[in-house]
């Protein structure tokens, strides 16, 4: 499962909840196993999880019922199901259903519920919470949704929700680092096989295919891949452009997909010939700060403290002048999960996140040095997902 | 340039509006050339694009100041930027730097706006604009940032904007009508590469990772891609699973990825073996649904009558009890773009519209078929943006 269920309950307790609703794709996913396609490849298309507190009534996914298809076939964790709008599936008089399609089946024969407010307040009715508190994730809904759900509840009290479903998913079921683990897994296996093409004359765009094709080989779908050579490397968001690599040129990687709705997002560096001593003094500062972070990051470590020891091991080890704005994040069914390791943050680490830490480095004109790690925090320290150990790499000149 | 800027001075002066503000990935994209990537990539990251009417100011993008470099190297045809937050980049005292490294560098020396809305309200007084009629794409913005706009501008009148937006895309610029060939092509070529090992054995995963390695390869990212086999054809959006190819297995594609930001969406149907009669019957209607569409598709047709059209050529052509909620909708950096081809269109069709035309057909414990072409609409008819002609393919028993 991956929702962190005795999380979610503690976290609605504190807030004096009666129910969350979830809306955005991530949480909707998160809450219900349910990955609703529409919803994630478009903005706009609608479904909610209903989430009760313990002992106050049944959870409830809204669907639109032209994806009751694959509520069927994922099996969510959720089972009562509402649905919404008009769509047409034929059956033939003498069919045969498999386990799948009876399921569905199943699901056509639910009353269609019109739009999707609709059905989620008829949820919140079935379950008695027309008066009750209830946390509503602000970020999938339509503008104006947020407000026409109150006008519907009037009895209800209605607050946002996403920052609660945020602070949820940030600590990790095991089923969630074990996909994280693959998606990290997929992303080092990916470098590996650009590097494999990154010989002289290949363009950032062959490595770059070289990375995706691997990772969707692998079971995975493409989302970052910030891949460049020679200064291009310093720019922060790179896109493979047909800069062709040339002597000396680093290769830096801001990269990683997404395996089973997870995200990976990994950093390495690969230089073709030998490093200048700059770039190699450099280069061992910025990897020593992340090693750092295995050091310092354990359960009760403040993030602004961790930011602190990252940064200024990365100072006392060749780069003195080194600034950052944060120099990680967690990760997880988004790229940017709970703790934020910044100057400012107030997030304390804990057991079951799985963290990014990162130490960029970009200088205009010259290259751009990365070393990015994922992480899963455990109960007396962190247990890397890397299997490779940052140091820098050579391609052959 | 992808921006229709006729139609979207002509939409803005019938709403007497002195300017839009994009703020969805794909309409800030579609308004600018300027492909934010983490605003694409997740929910929440703000950019903006102000467009003000003619006469009535000079367009601005809003940026993050993560995202210069973004700005630096695509070249977005709006010149005037504002940034936003604190972000580091380093440059050495002796760098050279090339154009792009030189445009980055310029663009952070622009004062620090402080937070995406501040930006904003920044760039439309700066235009003049804060006495203005305003229409906001409201589909991107954060909740709230619409009325904390309102309550900055107060002598502003702000209204929804997307609707606007998602009408001015709807006629395509041959920019965007090149972008969409491109993609439709990759995805017809990703069909062929995927039938290449839609052997007797191989799985739903195997043809689908054969299908998104070679999207990959031309250059695209994937995006849809249900393909099934057998019953599992039935599902609407069915995800790839372990099935393995079986005699008389139907294989169902509705696939497309995503080429330089704009979507392919098509859909081809092969059967392993002889096809029953059945099978070739309805596919022979539906095919004549779709071909239907090429003749009575032209500038001046109403959807709706396009609509019906469509259906009833299916229906006397061996498949009579055919029903459906749509035959089709428009198709540009987003999905599902104006027209609808449904019965309660009111949407008429124009030169320069990109549609995707199809007649799915789903019968449960059986298969789908569906066959669903890209076409063009010119001054006199269509064109089609497929090289292969929609009959039912076979592969080897």
């Amino acid at each position: 499962m991956l929702t962190n269920v005795k999380r979610l309950d503690e976290l609605m307790a504190q807030a004096e909840l009666d129910a969350v609703v979830a809306t955005s794709p991530e949480n909707v996913t998160y809450t219900s196993g349910f990955w609703a396609m529409s919803q994630w490849i478009r903005r706009g298309p609608q479904a909610y999880v209903l989430w009760p507190a313990p002992s106050r009534g049944e959870s409830c996914l809204i669907a639109s019922s032209s994806a009751l298809d694959l509520v069927a076939d994922q099996k969510p964790w959720v089972r009562k199901v509402r649905r919404y709008e008009h769509f047409v599936v034929d059956r033939g008089p003498d069919a045969t259903l498999n386990e799948v399609d009876q399921r569905q089946a199943v699901l056509y024969q639910l009353p269609d519920d019109g739009d999707p407010l609709n059905a989620l307040c008829m949820a919140i009715r079935e379950n008695g919470l027309d008066r009750a508190r209830i946390a509503i994730d602000e970020l999938g809904l339509l503008p104006g949704y947020f407000e026409a759900l109150q006008a519907r509840l009037p009895a209800c009290t209605l607050v946002r929700g996403f920052e609660l479903l945020r602070c949820c998913r940030a600590l990790k079921t095991r089923e969630e680092i074990a996909r994280l683990r693959r998606a990290a897994e997929i992303a080092e296996n990916s470098i590996a096989a650009a590097l494999r093409v990154a010989r002289p004359g290949a363009s950032e765009i062959d490595v770059a295919r070289a990375f995706h094709e691997q990772t969707v080989r692998e079971g995975a779908f493409p989302v970052l891949g910030c891949i460049g050579f020679g200064p291009r490397s310093a720019m922060i968001n790179v896109q493979p452009s047909d800069r062709k690599l040339q002597s000396n040129d680093v290769i830096r990687f801001d990269v990683g997909g997404r395996y089973q709705h997870y995200r990976a997002d990994i950093a390495r560096i690969a230089v073709r010939g030998e490093p200048s001593k700059k770039l190699s003094t450099y280069y061992h500062a910025l990897h020593t700060g992340v090693r750092c972070a295995y050091e310092v990051v354990r359960p009760g470590a403040a993030a602004s403290d961790i930011f602190l020891a990252v940064v200024n091991a990365v100072r006392s080890n060749g780069l003195p002048h080194y600034q950052r704005s944060h120099v990680g994040h967690g990760i997880g069914i988004d790229g940017y999960d709970v703790p934020a390791l910044s100057p400012s943050s107030k997030d304390i680490v804990e057991e079951g996140m799985v963290l990014c830490v990162e130490t960029p480095y970009y200088e205009l004109g010259l290259w751009g040095l990365q070393v990015e790690d994922m992480l899963v925090v455990c109960h007396n320290g962190v247990e890397s997902l890397m299997s490779t150990d940052g140091c820098l790499m050579t391609v052959a000149d």
